[in-house]
């Protein structure tokens, strides 16, 4: 019976369900959904991988991986009177995980991808909804924010998903939380959004390339700024600290000092996955999935030519 | 009548008041103080510019400035029992501000040196104590730590101090403040340990070149690990949030997004001199300079490749 991509609640709220994604970007997708500036979407989103990793999982899924189903997304959303050189507000009003999630290596991505070039696999019970029971004196706390949302570049014709670029996408920005707000800056007329990539925690940088990847349960309001032009995309973070669940016990941190960026956030990576191992026993595969879960990358130093540092910063607090 | 270079004041704590600083790395450098491990100095340190620039300072003071008098170090401090492969642990007990501040453009420095290439300065009265006035609705938290904080390198001889390497030096993290513990890989016997550069307040990267560098009254404890290896300077930050003071509002966010990390820290950082310009008010030059004292670089996502983001947070708590 029911035709519609979507359910209009109430007013300007609208539960989008269709069982329908689509894996790039492309400026001419039709529509799935059309909004207006003011108006709440909530959405079901499916984990990154499109339940080709599931809860009873075994690290074949990681062999048998198909990267033509990574990112289902929902979308893209027709916002009306949106144009190129106008801005797209996205306030996240609620995102909620739904009891599991995992992290992997992937053969040939990460950080460290030469020195960790094995499949790998997590599978995570969350379902007590506050933490990821990384081991038993482990908990990361939960913290979902949505990997990828963007829209249509004015380029697109089936792009790939995978690297983010001015249209947002697969940003990976963990701040990105309840509470928080982003803008994108459109491209296309009616601008075009999706989203995806449910995340349940993660560290500035994404190390190891997952995070904890999950279903999520989001809603999301969108504001139309006319005239608004912004470079890339921009976020205003939730009042209060950017580490509230993880920062009452300072933070462990190490270094990479080099002329090289890349090189300087592989050597603060090393540094500590070998301190994990040494510090807390991790086999290093576990520690190097938990910095990519947990620990922050900071640019310390910028300026010092022609050394610069990138430090790790591991929160203390999930030691229990 | 006092010969010596220092005071013992008591067991264990050493008052270090020489009037002499040296401006390289040099292992063959005599030390000036000898200690134990478990020793804790006393400090009166200048500020980076070697009392070059002053409470009284104008632009001038930049178009003259001597490169070969910046980072007046004292030291090096000869820990007894120190050899190469062991790590020196500096805690940070005590750092105080002493009433003024400066911060500025010296014309090819910076992130974004081809863009902001005229000499400019801000001399600050910090006498409050509390927070540098950079505008009169713009107040920077006082946040001191040092810039500088190093061991003689194996190889050096008058070596540049201004790139930090894997013995620390110009390190400019500005979480090592009063409570952090700093650990540095030992190179040399006796390790000659080196400090100065007081910075009264700086964000992650350090943009425009310079904190509010300034002179800063110090207490340091020293403690050798033996048989503890290291590869390139590791810490632990106070207990509690990274940024304490600036927090409650939350923060504004640019984006660099590209495959050069370097470029991405500068489109980022260019962003925020653009929003901070248009949104508040400020002369270029003056949302440069507040970029370096108040906004953090961090590494957003380093595996989407081809490409990165880097992201430069804004506390809007500074905002009066």
């Amino acid at each position: 019976m029911l035709k519609q991509a979507s359910i209009q609640e109430k007013k300007g709220t609208t539960h989008y369900c269709p069982d329908k994604f689509h894996f790039a970007w492309d400026k001419t997708l039709a529509p799935t959904l059309t909004i207006e500036s003011g108006d709440t979407v909530v959405f079901e989103f499916r984990d990154g991988s499109d339940r080709q990793i599931g809860p009873g999982s075994g690290v074949e899924a990681i062999l048998n991986y198909d990267w033509n189903r990574t990112y289902p997304l929902h979308g893209p959303i027709y916002v009306n009177g949106a144009e190129p050189g106008d801005t797209l507000e996205i306030e996240i009003l609620d995102l909620r995980t739904k009891g599991w999630g995992w992290t992997g290596v992937i053969p040939g991505f990460g950080l460290l991808s030469e020195e960790f070039s094995e499949p790998y696999l997590r599978v995570f019970d969350i379902s007590n909804g506050d933490y990821i029971p990384f081991r038993e004196d482990i908990h990361v706390p939960i913290e979902p924010f949505l990997g990828l949302m963007g829209v249509a570049p004015s380029d697109s014709n089936q792009t790939s998903l995978a690297p983010p670029d001015k249209n947002g996408g697969n940003m990976d920005i963990r701040h990105l939380t309840q509470g928080a707000r982003l803008f994108l800056p459109i491209e296309v007329e009616g601008a075009l959004f999706s989203a995806g990539d449910g995340h349940a925690a993660q560290g500035d940088g994404e190390i190891c390339l997952t995070a904890v990847e999950c279903p999520l349960y989001g809603s999301l309001k969108f504001t139309l700024h006319k005239n608004k032009s912004i470079p890339s995309p921009q976020f205003i973070t939730a009042p209060g600290s950017l580490t509230p669940r993880t920062e009452t016990k300072g933070f462990f941190a190490t270094t990479g000092v080099g002329p090289d960026l890349m090189v300087c956030a592989q050597d603060a990576a090393r540094a500590m996955v070998d301190h994990l191992e040494k510090e807390y026993g991790l086999p290093r595969y576990e520690a190097y999935l938990l910095c990519s879960l947990a620990v922050d990358l900071k640019i310390s130093e910028i300026v010092d030519k022609p050394n610069y540092i990138v430090s790790a910063y591991l929160p203390l607090s999930i030691f229990k």
